[in-house]
């Protein structure tokens, strides 16, 4: 089984981008609100957005399961206030939801917290239990910086994140550390927020004992994990100066890189450095980069291709593929 | 001849520290603001902060010349205001000036600017003439966040910066694209703060025509182009997406990627993506990382090793150590 663990829905039924609009257009008026039981999409809607695209692509890619959560620039925590948000991420869940009960064998729900700037993070609990204790999702997308590119919340090693970690442990499942849309003009966001999300949450990590306290807490670090492999030595370095274990020990089962990087040398180098138990096989489809590569006639995010050329024995390909997406998604196991 | 073109002067003087923490005590009372002529330091005093450091280094890893600047972390453009920002940017030049005159086969300066938030780079213009045309200077580091982590700046890309570009073509000089400090907890100076403002600064690059404008501008991006060869197969396609060059023409002889990377894994990446006449050796030393990898028996920040180990026929390794240099940094031919 091959198994996709960052897929984002970015195929989206018109309606839900049109709720969306409606809700932005109402910020300054809330009596304008649009009610989110008037949102209306067909199973036949659902279908055809996937049909075309990410089930094609999986068929064409020879991958099985999808890791499915809603678009991820599309969260845009900085926009609205709780009730908003809570709304949003409701909407664009119950969606992602009905993909999963559409497709079950080719899809499974991670959620979209409900996160807002300056506000506690506690306030997701109760939408991440609705998304897995109901409709059997196996994780959730931790933004980081949900004021989208001022980076004005506390570290992920605060305590201001820890309730929602101590729900994530309760419930056997990981976030994916994984930034939305940048409002600030530096940063693109596939391009730079991004990847300087993946880079700044892993030495967060590095740098403080988040997981002595929080041993079952699972963090997945997508795109590679950022700049991480590519400076692997500088991260060595500055573990060994903060007096931290070697890099192996402090990811173990608790941090994992996916293999979002669009070229095989940056594969090449991701599976050198890094312990291969920390790998999880992901194409980010339909995601940042959509064209065809010239250099290999193939797309960019056709990340299968990658690993598929990997001189590696097959076990560790099997672990890249599926046995480490079991490990870090343990409700995985119980649906398939 | 081998030239390093990332060095700091990370073993100031105490003299200069205390100037600095006079300074910055000073902030709320400039009545008590220190005079920039009461620092004293001698001859002396600056031999042996060297001697037994950076020049000591370069004999051993056989090294010859180090591009030589203030030390970066110590530049926190966001303490201060244009007054205070101007004499410390002054002073740390003026040490690394008498460096240069002290060692003027082994240093060649890199001048600090006295960028402040929210003021328009035009004010660095004086320094940064002063120091090229006075001092012999052959360059700039420029700070594209002298908010220190809160990013509240225009990208480099903006007509903010325009006027200082304009200086450097002027001059013929480069800038290093370098932060400092971090006063926001969510970055890690070096393990964060660094690597993301590499990335930031080539995606803004990247998506922009700012060469088109300033042909003759030139700017290094240090720690080997942060995350960007490791991601070159997104940048790649970014790059399609914006209808942007093919990146090779798009850094031309206008974007350089330092050395700066701590294991072989890393450069073996980077000279295998990015085009060889856009790599500059560079060490960093004394920098970010520096202890013994004990996978190696050598220092993380030796990295002339890795680029000694590589396969590459010796006129590319010319390149790298010289050749590259002597195009962004044109000034350095007329000096040796």
């Amino acid at each position: 089984m091959i198994i996709d663990c960052h897929g984002h829905y970015t195929t989206e039924p018109k309606a839900l981008l049109d709720f969306r609009k409606a809700q932005v257009a109402s910020l300054d008026d809330p009596s304008r609100r649009p009610r989110k039981d008037s949102l209306r999409v067909s199973d036949d809607e659902i279908r055809d957005s996937v049909e075309g695209a990410q089930l094609r692509l999986q068929r064409a890619r020879g991958t099985d399961l999808t890791i499915f959560s809603p678009r991820a620039s599309g969260m845009a925590h900085h926009i609205g206030d709780e009730a908003t948000s809570l709304d949003w991420a409701q909407a664009s869940n119950e969606l992602v939801y009905r993909v999963t009960t559409l497709f079950p064998r080719n899809f499974v729900g991670v959620c979209q917290l409900p996160q807002v700037p300056g506000v506690a993070p506690a306030n997701c609990i109760g939408e991440l239990r609705r998304c897995v204790e109901d409709f059997g999702f196996v994780g959730c997308n931790l933004n980081p910086d949900p004021s989208g590119g001022h980076w004005t919340s506390p570290p992920l090693t605060d305590p201001w994140w820890f309730p929602l970690y101590e729900a994530m442990c309760d419930l056997d499942v990981p976030a994916m550390v994984h930034v939305s849309a940048s409002c600030n003009p530096n940063f693109h966001a596939t391009g730079a927020h991004y990847i300087n999300a993946d880079t700044t949450a892993f030495m967060q990590l590095l740098a403080s004992d988040l997981f002595t306290r929080f041993p079952r807490l699972r963090l997945v670090i997508p795109h590679g994990g950022g700049a991480v492999p590519y400076h692997w030595g500088r991260y060595r370095g500055l573990a060994m100066a903060l007096s931290r274990p070697p890099l192996p020990e402090l990811m173990g089962d608790n941090i994992f890189f996916d293999t979002c990087v669009y070229h095989q040398a940056g594969i090449d180098l991701l599976v050198k450095v890094v312990p291969i138990d920390n790998i999880l096989f992901a194409s980010e489809m339909l995601g940042a980069v959509k064209d065809i590569d010239p250099e290999t006639g193939h797309h960019f995010d056709d990340t299968k291709r990658y690993i598929d050329a990997l001189p590696m024995p097959a076990a560790d390909k099997q672990k890249i593929f599926e046995g480490n997406a079991r490990r870090a998604y343990p409700r995985l196991s119980a649906r398939f």
